[in-house]
């Protein structure tokens, strides 16, 4: 029986037998669905009004009514995340493995209640990134621009909400609001990466940070930038060994060009600057300035390359 | 007259002047409409509830309803496919050249039933694509994560489906399915690029795989990397001979990291690895490993480049 | 007390006090909201239906309908573009220092009327950059199609757009007109930037061009090019001086292959081929053809890099 | 076997049998699905903003640039209810018992063209209805509050279009166009009455008039009356006879007040007022004045009726 | 202190004191929110496409895929009708008196699972009300006419699923669903009523239904035909006494013309024949033919009445 | 040249030249659009939610969390209904004739403040008819159930809404809000009518109260019940005189059974009981009990009526 002989009930009978055990299919746990990436979008949306009010949802706020604006939200948030966290929760746990089901409720509600106190840090984060994008950008005219416009303040809003809920080890929900950014900018940074205050990514596009990343103060990368990951070491059953330290440490006030490309645990010094498209695998000493080797003019058509 | 002058009666009359013939403006065959990008995303969506079932659409699935859900969503999709393919022949369609209308709704519903057969082989490939993604990215802790969140997964969904379609030689149609996955990941594939089992490109944006592109098993990418052309050959006519193969052959257990560009009908053997941020338009022998010229410390303000 | 002991009102309270100065939250001009990124977004579409009449809105165009179509269109264009200028304008408007609020809505409704009678013009850029689309992508096989799906038509339409917008003194909406295409394409153009006649950006994910760009005739670049700046001289106050030439100019019938960086206020002369990957900081002459220092075949584990 | 044991999949068993054959399920003619009410909703409503513009729809609407608006709306219209009255033919089509369908989408587009030629008469009936509202309702203070605010304004829009859609012998759209009224504001007018101008319903909420209602000009009725038929003769075949004239004339200058009921194909003449709550079945002369009999006082407890 | 004076603050404290006891607000039981009248629209909706395939929902059937349609959207309408069934119960209990809290979520699942195995039996009885319809109302061309239109199938479709769930306990869901017909058609039938099989009500605004009526069969009403209670016993507290038999019985055949009203827990023998606008609290024997006094002709200035 | 022969442009141009001048057309003052009845749906559901926390929006409310959203409603009700009742004054104003649009966005923003401040009192009256609901109706179980299901609770939160903007003297706003609710329940109460506390309207289909009704406290009516004009005069310019006192009085403690149909500025004494079906248009003294004539049995066959 070829292919197209198959009718619409050999297709079904197909997909389901090879669906009904293994990866292909998911069977939750009773009562609790998927994580929404639609309402995980709305909770970052209901949190960028509430930590720049005026600028995102109902825009017109004065001093009066803000308070009732951030509560009615912070409100909302709350139990709208609270929902999201045991859904994660639920998602990758392993009933057969475990009994790590008894209050995940509770625990649930009590992460994004302390999640809700950690807004006031994440503020001021943010604002320090504002300040970071209207300093290192010519083109930009106002503060308020770089809030309402930049991908970095998009993608940074995300990344200092998804690093506080992985600190709080919330399952793949930061995962998913790292993601929406990066489809969203193009900036794709791990929710476990470690950033400083003042970051700025100018555009942006195709920059991607791992998840061991320790980045410093004052640091500024452009677009298609990497810091990522070299070796991945296996155990001894072959598979790679998970959450092992493996991603660039960047110190203070570096400046990274577009399309470097910087892998494994090295360290880029203290102000050190990294031209464009190279190639780094070694550390990089404090105040040090790398560019690519010069570039030849030659016959095109003859190729470049090896 | 100049531009402030005109009148809005006036810009009317020029738009629609200019816009009367040539590619302008498009005049759809009688009653066939554009195909509708909305629609095409939400069949993509249904296929992923069909391929993945619980990770996406309504989430609890088990074995006794899961063939109800298959079986409904498949016959909506074939349905709502075949007047997409439909739409697509007849956007291309040049009627003052061609008598090739006949039966095209009748050729339209046989190869959008012809599609449906191919989904338990494209389940199959994807599966491979999701153990390729569990095994080589050392963040992820299950495999329904990558399922779920992974960039990797979901344009590769995009394109094992836009690559069936495209075999069927229906027009258009693929290549939209592949823009869609593009603009939500910054992962451009050509549907026409034959890919094997067990590939993942790991956080993916910026990366590029042209239309002749022949890829191994188990070959893993990393983001900004371009398999692309090189020179492009005119005709007698001075216009671009379309069609010829011009991109990269990638066999088995390659691997390529972050912004490598590789141009031109070459050969990247087995096994080999190539470094970040290389340029080669020569092929490449298998087991060989290929990273950029050092680079250089020096003053930043002097400039690299030529 | 630390933060886990925050209530509700605490966090409420302490964001309100952040809040409340400085450039965290953003409180309007009387009566006048933000801009609109989901109107501008429907204005976007709505003028490629005007600029495109039957690939976009309404597919069913007829020279007796066009009229009307284009007609009823430009008007709620003109309308709901002139609010949203306005309110750009009032977006920047520093009430403490100017004075210049006096007929705010009637300047706005004017420059909205100036921009409808450029669409002529914008239309007929745009179909030197189908053509040249066309022309330049062997996987292209009819205009319509890089019309209807190909990112560099969708990047260059919102360019052309907000480029007049700009040249108009418009605040603010032309910057998030650029960043809709952004976000959808990966292709980050500044509205600022002078492009000529017949551009192309083949699969453009990660291309930035900068905002004192100016580009030629025929020129066509590749995914993940940058056009940027290199220095930044700061003024007396220690603050970056706005608005300088600092971004490359391109002249007539250059090709920059992907990947490569070209930085500062230098100029790549007609004719010249940019190869892949490449660092550039200095003028190229015209016809030069550049590529990347030969790279390496080495043990990968010995790493490359300095 | 009980109710109560039944499996989802005897369910199933027993819906599919029981819906197999009969009335229970529509198998509809190839490629023509079931007239959308959705649609209709809005080809309703495009045709309110064609017939008062300004008061519906886009609402900025000047001298100039009323025609690009009405051709725009007229030709979408026209589109989208040939589509329409295609899918009521389809509906009421038994292809076991005819020939009829060769053609019908021609048929169906001829239709519509014609239906849009008879909108300048429905306008001017309107606008006889709009003035005999405002001339019969003391708590109206303008024209257009009549138009914008009043059922007997929207349910006489509906029947009037309904009405010529009736003329023209389409099928079931006419139905349900005055089925969206009568959900809408409670009045039911079957699409077959005929009604003259000046046509006032105060309230209207449970106000009916049948199918073969004849009434004249300048008549005004309240809420809750009911021109109905009384008497239903059956044919050989014991079935209703079908289409006989049922339901009563209503000359000039009537006033019908509230709650109403005059059943059968008698006449109510000229002038006459019908006081409410009445039951009449015979004809009333020109210039009568009809009112119930005289009400008891008495104790309620005890109850009136027989 | 008038009220002019009051702040946004001094509205929100008395609003806040209002509504902080007592019914005004509602508090509900732990993470059971209200029901949604938005969710039990669509599971109605849902229902209506399982109880006539092919009218409503995805309008193309085949006997192949019914079963697959079918399948999904039951499985669909028990989880949400669980849930939904789950929060009526919650929202009526009060968990200060009573201890009922046990289970409820088994207990609202095990009456979804009950209300499903009723479904080909309400299948039955309504196509008994559609054969009622067709034969009923000489405008009434087909049966798939009096379906996909008629205000009677509606509401008794809504009445039909309601009242099964009212014989189940569940708590004010039949209400809503009730209420929803009630809105669209003017038809106010309360769930409790029961009503035989081949019922029809022609126009059916404004008719009422009282909750302990008792219908036969082949029933006839038409609009504003009121079946209600007349006297409302008291009990030793001074409130209501709820749940005694106080509605009208109809028997088999029995016609009732418009905007009738009959009162209190008389009888209305078989047959009978009642006109329109009569007031009756007592009795009807079989095959009685009740009309309203002699309507008196007379000058309507000075008035009827008393 | 008939109907038939017109062409689309034919069309357009009767339209144009018909809708130029009359009512047919609203041009709007200047930047002023119509009332949006999507806007004020939204505002009375916002109002809902305020005056009964917890039934309405987001559901679960607790005292800490009150204020929050009540303020945070309160604060874009102003500013939303603000707007509204601007463009219900622009949508009256014959600039023309008047001078009066000096200061009317001020002086909409005072009166919507004014709105505001009524909120308290409308609640308190809102209570008392959740009271009478209770009381009244045999089949209520609980309070709360009035409040979410109850059309007489939901008409009378319109009313009470209309009313206090029509004695602030808001121009077509209270009309359109009260046919919101006239559209939903069929109950048509004006803006203008005043009704005191502990008013249950049961099922209230079809019921119409006047604009100069005065109800009092504690009164019940039924379904379809009328409370309006009997005659009109006219004044020297023929038209009618409006503003006029002419629709009942209602003292406390009345009940008025279905269907009775009241007319004129007639009083219905203290404790009155009006039974269905009843036409009358003098005055009733207090305590009496009115029923209809006993109806007559009688061959139906030879009709009823005159």
């Amino acid at each position: 029986m070829t292919d197209r002989d198959l009718t619409l009930a050999d297709v079904v009978a197909l997909l389901v037998e090879s669906g009904d055990s293994g990866p292909a299919s998911h069977r939750y746990s009773e009562d609790v669905p998927m994580p929404s990436v639609e309402i995980l979008t709305s909770i970052v949306e209901d949190l960028r009004t509430v930590l720049f009010p005026g600028y995102f949802g109902t825009s017109e706020i004065t001093p009066d009514t803000m308070p009732y604006y951030i509560g009615a939200k912070l409100d909302k948030i709350e139990r709208q995340l609270a929902d999201q966290i045991n859904r994660g929760y639920c998602f990758v746990c392993d009933k057969t493995k475990t009994d790590r089901c008894t209050n995940c409720i509770e625990r649930s509600k009590e992460l994004a209640r302390q999640f809700i106190t950690k807004l006031p840090m994440i503020r001021q984060l943010l604002l320090s990134d504002v300040e970071a994008a209207y300093d290192g950008d010519p083109a930009a005219k106002t503060h308020g621009e770089t809030i309402f416009c930049y991908p970095s303040i998009r993608a940074m809003t995300n990344h200092r909400i998804a690093h506080e809920l992985y600190k709080l080890e919330v399952d793949i929900i930061p995962r998913i609001i790292g993601e929406m950014a990066h489809s969203d900018t193009g900036i794709d940074i791990h929710p476990g990466a470690t950033i400083g205050k003042s970051f700025f990514m100018d555009h942006g596009t195709g920059t991607v940070i791992g998840e061991t990343c320790v980045i410093g103060d004052n640091v500024r990368v452009y677009q298609g930038v990497t810091l990522g990951a070299k070796s991945f070491p296996k155990g001894d059953d072959e598979r790679l060994i998970k959450g092992l330290p493996r991603h660039p440490m960047v110190e203070d006030d570096v400046i990274i060009y577009a399309g470097a490309t910087i892998l494994g645990r090295i360290t880029i010094g203290r102000g050190a600057v990294i031209g464009g498209n190279v190639w780094i695998t070694r550390d990089v000493p404090a105040g040090a300035q790398i560019v690519q080797s010069r570039a030849l003019q030659q016959s095109f058509i003859d190729g470049g390359g090896i």
